[in-house]
């Protein structure tokens, strides 16, 4: 029924099938005494016209529950809450509704939920994750889209942010303000995003023959060991604060927490941001990225986009048209005052 | 039905009422063609028996959904969110599931929802807020719980965390640490949440025959206020640093955030925290506690415990035995070495 349509109307219903419309309310809600031959020409007549009485007897109907299970593993949820509330908004606009489900990151629970999705007749699950490592996928048999997480399944439909592209983005941007001599400050070596980031950092730069200052200098994703990469890199490159050439003038660093420490660390040595060493966040967290002195040009994730997306993949996947493989979602620069 | 019990099967119900297995499942399961009589006498047996076939079933029998609806009106959710999570892991624990919504301070929006949640017949609502401050009640005829922002109806169930304990705690913890010239730098002024912690500050400060230095010193949320409070508080005082006597010997700040700036700006004046002013936060977000210079002595709001005692009220309510009035719930005193 497309909305220029005039509504079908249980009188149109009863009209098909030669009955009163009790007797159509009564077949379709499966209640009063009925001949099943009787019961079988209403719903075919329903079927015709695509009657929608409610959304009860929408789902007897269809055997669609209009309902999608969302499960994160995370609890504390700073990058899955924003992805859950995407595709929760997206769902809702396709009247759809979103059951909520936290695993907090133990199998026994995430399989209890998985069961409880399963009983209440969802249409399909969101999954999504803390870190964009690769995790196991879930064992339904019905559609499910990985988000921010993605499966290990090849076979499956994933959708995360594409770091490669937000590195792209920052450090084209500082090749547009002039600096050459980039320095990277990342968070916990191994993990995914940090290769990623490493990694195209160094291949863009390589696209106009140039390289990090260092090595990538990686720790945690702490304040405090941004403040002390700060030392680390200076002691590095030889320089010391208060020399005219520091050796470097530009700090990619992975996070927005890495960069603020970074930044403080900066202030206390008298070394001026932007103008001698400008610096750069990731995530665009607002509380770091603004409470900065000064505050950070970053990367936004836009993970509400994401979770929209991973929405929409989920919704075609119930149409009968799944998506296998993983989807990557572009990330925006926001220039502040640190570059 | 306990679980010592032997769960009642089908074929029991189909014993007392005197008929086939398949004619249980027709009657329950609202199929087939059958007399109205005689689903009548299955129906009863199987509620003598206590006879639960599947949840959907289950809902037929019951007319409960045991779904119930998280209404949030915030979309980035500091405070919401881990009251939403608690909720939904003490609803999981008694089976029920809870729908996700998000209003994001659209009047149209939460609207919507709430047709929503009638629709899927949720058998109660838990609606949150982004400030404690008291919000218009939503209309509908189904069991409602208020949590973090309380309803302006007074018959209404509400629980809010209670600033009134975190301020008595904070307080009695400095006085033990034997600090007695005591500041107050808070955020908004006008906030229910500024005005009970500014207020409860001074009460429990009288009880000890003390008062506040200087009179609340307001602002807003933010570091750049916190950092700004010190100069501003210095000056009231006819203090500056350096001096031996500072005039003041602890800030009791209204949020971490505050605090933190407090602290920054406390470093930068060569003031020692704690050994010459002990600072104090509030919130105990980790992000900025744990970062500060040093860690932050704060306040926990329990917000996971505010949304399991919020479940609990609602499901009180939906068994027929409704709360009223606004319930507090308890705060946590975490101390670090910022006191």
């Amino acid at each position: 029924m497309t909305s220029t349509q005039r509504p079908v109307r249980i009188t149109d219903v009863a009209a098909l099938a030669g009955v009163s419309p009790g007797t159509v309310s009564k077949a379709l809600n499966n209640t009063g005494s009925l001949k099943d031959s009787t019961r079988e020409r209403i719903r075919a007549a329903a079927d015709k016209l695509g009657f929608v009485p409610d959304p009860d007897a929408r789902w007897l109907a269809s055997r669609r529950s209009y309902t999608v299970g969302l499960l994160s593993v995370d609890a504390a949820g700073r990058f899955s809450i924003p992805v859950m509330l995407g595709a929760e908004n997206a769902l809702a606009a396709g009247e759809m509704s979103a059951l909520l489900a936290t695993s907090r990151y133990d199998a026994v629970r995430e399989a209890y939920y998985l069961k409880t999705f399963t009983n209440r007749r969802v249409d399909g699950i969101i999954v999504t994750g803390r870190t964009i490592d690769p995790r196991p996928p879930v064992a339904v048999d019905i559609p499910v889209v990985y988000a921010f997480a993605p499966s290990q399944d090849p076979d499956d439909a994933s959708v995360i942010p594409d770091d490669a592209d937000g590195t792209t983005k920052i450090i084209e941007h500082l090749l547009s303000r002039g600096r050459t001599r980039i320095a990277h400050v990342g968070g916990r070596p191994h993990k995914h995003a940090s290769e990623v980031r490493a990694g195209t950092a160094a291949a863009v730069l390589a696209e106009h023959d140039l390289e990090l200052v260092t090595p990538p200098l990686h720790g945690d994703w702490s304040e405090e060991w941004g403040r002390r990469a700060v030392d680390q890199l200076l002691q590095q490159l030889g320089s010391a604060p208060g020399r005219d050439d520091l050796g470097v003038d530009a700090i990619m660093c992975g996070s927005d927490q890495l960069a603020r420490g970074v930044t403080d660390r900066l202030r206390e040595l008298s070394i001026a941001v932007p103008e001698q060493i400008a610096v750069t966040g990731f995530d665009n967290w607002d509380v770091m990225a603004l409470s900065s002195r000064p505050p950070l040009t970053t990367i936004d994730l836009r993970l509400s986009d994401l979770g929209r997306r991973a929405a929409e993949m989920l919704l075609d996947a119930i149409a009968g048209n799944p998506h296998h493989g993983v989807e990557y979602t572009p990330m925006e620069l926001v220039v502040r005052s640190s570059t």
